[in-house]
């Protein structure tokens, strides 16, 4: 069996923001068990699963992030669209576009620290649209 | 409900090439509601999701990848396949092996820019197998 | 239909494990044909799917991402719990914190090079726990 939503986010500033509520309350009740399926509709913003308490680490993702991808550099041809354009499309490859996660006993089956990032890679990157599929 | 098809794609020049065509033009047509897997049967090859227009931003991802992940590092232990061998195996885990993508209406859901990238990281990596599996 | 198990990793040491065997000996025998769901329930820590043969590639796995993630860097906030704590969260999102097989013939469906790695991140993970779900 399958269930699908689309949802639409808040607006974030740029960097690693926490959206597990956000979701949630977007979706129907879980079934006993089964997997969640969230895909972001976009290229230049990504999914993630990581820590979900000392806001200090999301802060540190946006740094490192910017190290590993930095803007301006020589070698770029695709610079149309802003110098954050496409640093924000290889990060969302490292990101990725998607994120599984199990349910067990009607919840999330996340481990205790876990929790479900949306990275979002453009200065100015408005709502982002995502498609949230549970199979049972 | 499950359905399976191994898929061999034409070889490719390393780099970042758009290969939705090509795997759509060799599955079934698509169940109304339901997920596409596509998983990529080597270790240096990856698959991806980006921007499906603008050519110049394929080119920069390939340089972007050559920059987080350069040849000839004086540390390599690996290096009996020759210089682009380990790299690819890192960027092939960076990029990641499979891709999930939602189908609603008998269509890929896709996002306005989104396309499946075979991310080719060997200068000489011949047809590359993958497996489409779609749950419905 | 849906399958789920908790597994227990032993505990490994900072680098890159091959953990095919382990993680199909403590699962039920595979159905004929679906796809494997592996989530591990941790922060600092990822799974991947990589080369199954040579050790030097899981050896120049850890040179790489040491490289690409390095310790000490000093715009770091996030420092409280050890220099590899921080790292190890951004490697953990660059891995990612699952991965989707496909089983054919009652058999996983990996490439001949292909094995199921754990990515421990931390100086001293301890023991991790993943999610299996099998749908088929």
């Amino acid at each position: 069996m399958i269930k699908q939503t689309e949802i639409l986010l808040a607006a974030c500033t740029r960097g690693f923001h926490l959206i597990t509520n956000e979701v949630m309350s977007q979706i129907e009740p879980l079934p006993s068990e089964g997997l969640l399926h969230l895909f972001i509709k976009h290229t230049s913003a990504g999914l993630a699963i990581n820590e979900n308490a000392d806001p200090s680490v999301r802060v540190d993702f946006e740094g490192f992030f910017n190290r590993l991808v930095p803007e301006g550099l020589p070698f770029l041809t695709h610079t149309i669209e802003g110098s954050d354009d496409m640093p924000a499309h290889v990060k969302a490859v490292l990101s990725g576009a998607s994120v599984t996660i199990p349910i067990s006993g009607s919840k999330l089956n996340l481990g205790t620290w876990q929790g479900i990032y949306l990275c979002e890679f453009r200065n100015y990157g408005g709502r982002r649209k995502l498609v949230a599929t549970v199979y049972f």
